[in-house]
């Protein structure tokens, strides 16, 4: 059976308070979940292969033709899809970074370069990964912020990433499903670049903004008609559920709730990072609705203790014991967050 | 944007009564609707990657160990994981046949060899695929009853065809989605043959049994623990929503429901086959929840005048104009389907 590599898995830890996901603090909006409801009388005929109506509504949130959108059965299907549209022979990927990345390239016996993120520049991802990428690097594959670190990279390096690319003939993927609660977020999406950057793909979810990992649901940003066909093609045309398009046009129209959110998000991750680092633990800076920090061997099993389950980020590529992630929640959690890890 | 053509699109045919697509003819369950609407407070989680108690119900319904399932998105997504997990370099398909074990290959540039079912014996499957499977066939795809002809091939022949893949060496895959309404199912599933064949997988979904193809999920069996590990790696953990979990448990419960689906299925199929025989088509001997027939040409677009969606047949490979299908719903929707087509 599959074993549990990541996040989020209330399943065999009970009656936890779960740091390991890093979801919206508010909860799902009850629209959302009313919405998906009341979906589930039409639930006898297939998904609209076309999802019309999300695509409409995603369109005008995103400001992009739909043309460049396509959607998949969660963020992480989508990344299957572009490793099996693109085949790459050969890829660059960040170490530590979302496992999915390698995984999805697995599938297409794509042969996988690490960019070790290094623990003495902080994690940080810098210039000297530009070197890296050369004529056979067929993809780049970033996260930013990236996972588990949190940390962002500033629009002046992502653009010569970019740049670098169009030079070596590769095609850049970089995951944006953690800048939802990222401050100044019009400033770190590279949205304004797709227009004239065929080999540029961005990928969104619905999971974190609005805390609705069940339902499946993400998408991504692509002006290559090429590439957006081939995805389409690599999957089932049914892969987004009745209920995940209904949920997700509803939670378009959530804008307050998700303002009201990474308010919270921007005032409890200041007090967290404080406050872990009152108790001796390295913390990383975050920008992300995460923190990533190190601490004493044996945490997970510490918190468990007190029913808080956190991130073991020892199983990530490039990471060892001692690494832990914890979503940031409302202050009442965070606060037995803190009482469990102390 | 994607071309729709399957049946089942009610999203571009406004108030139509739907016959395009075959579901259980007496919608889907509440008890479903129920189980997923109260699943969707919890869709802030993650999915249970290894969906413990949808496993745990359906080993109890299909009577096999645990180890031995695998769930999808829909059984559609089962066809593609089956792809990349095999990898076939060549694939024996039938022609016609569902149109997704073709896209699933390509996308693995899978050679495919077409056996094609003629018209002149009834578009029945015969021994004369035997010679058609050789040590280079790495995968045979059949379905039984086919789809859109509704023909259910003999257990012996079936049996034959599994032998002599065994000889050479290539894999079976047999959708067995439509087997929920044949009589005496028993003898027409392979599931008896799976323990001693390694090279055998069958396809299963919930979409036809319970009327729900809007929510996917499909599984599929197979005793070969390589195969089935393979086909979770070249999938995303999460592809089984938290709604499909809990409908398909539910759903599983739903025993005497089906065995009156089942029922109507039976007697208004008959009474299906005769009238549009009356109406002068040329109907075959359908044994599934569907009937596939001849007329003349522009059936669909006469039908549709009376509010009426009937399956063009005649874009699956090996089929022209004027084949279509119909499924086989409650005799008061059957009657209207008649007054349309008269």
């Amino acid at each position: 059976m599959k074993e549990q590599i990541h996040g989020g898995d209330v399943y065999r830890h009970r009656d936890v308070l779960d740091f390991s996901a890093n979801m919206n603090p508010l909860g799902t909006p009850q629209s959302v979940i009313d919405a998906a409801a009341e979906s589930l009388k039409e639930i006898c005929n297939y998904p609209d292969i076309r999802y019309t109506k999300l695509a409409k509504g995603l369109a005008a949130y995103e400001q992009v033709p739909e043309e460049w959108l396509i959607c998949g059965n969660g963020a992480a299907e989508l990344i299957f899809m572009l490793a099996l549209a693109l085949k790459p022979k050969k890829a660059l990927l960040l170490a530590p970074a979302f496992a999915e990345y390698e995984q999805a390239l697995r599938t297409v016996d794509c042969e996988m370069v690490w960019h070790e993120l290094r623990e003495d520049s902080g994690f940080a991802l810098e210039e000297s990964i530009l070197e890296k990428i050369t004529p056979e690097t067929e993809l780049v594959m970033l996260c930013n912020p990236n996972n588990p670190t949190g940390l962002l990279t500033e629009p002046a390096l992502m653009e010569r990433i970019l740049g670098r690319c169009r030079e070596t003939g590769s095609f850049l993927a970089v995951d944006e499903c953690f800048q939802d609660f990222v401050e100044e977020r019009e400033r770190y999406t590279m949205k304004g670049m797709l227009k004239k950057s065929g080999n540029l793909f961005l990928l969104k979810a619905f999971t974190k903004r609005y805390a609705m990992a069940g339902i499946r649901l993400g998408y991504g940003l692509c002006s290559n008609p090429e590439v957006i066909g081939k995805m389409q093609e690599s999957v089932q045309p049914w892969s987004v559920s009745i209920p995940a398009q209904t949920a997700g046009t509803a939670a378009l129209k959530e804008e307050a709730y998700v303002n009201r959110a990474r308010e919270i998000v921007r005032t409890e991750r200041a007090f967290l990072k404080e406050e872990l680092r009152k108790l001796g633990f390295q913390v990383y800076d975050s920008r992300a609705n995460y923190i990533f920090f190190r601490g004493p061997a044996g945490l997970v099993e510490h918190a468990l203790k007190k029913h808080v389950l956190i991130r073991d980020c020892s199983n990530y590529r490039g990471l060892t014991e001692g690494y832990y992630r914890v979503a940031v929640k409302t202050h009442e959690e965070n606060r037995k967050l803190l009482e469990a890890l102390a």
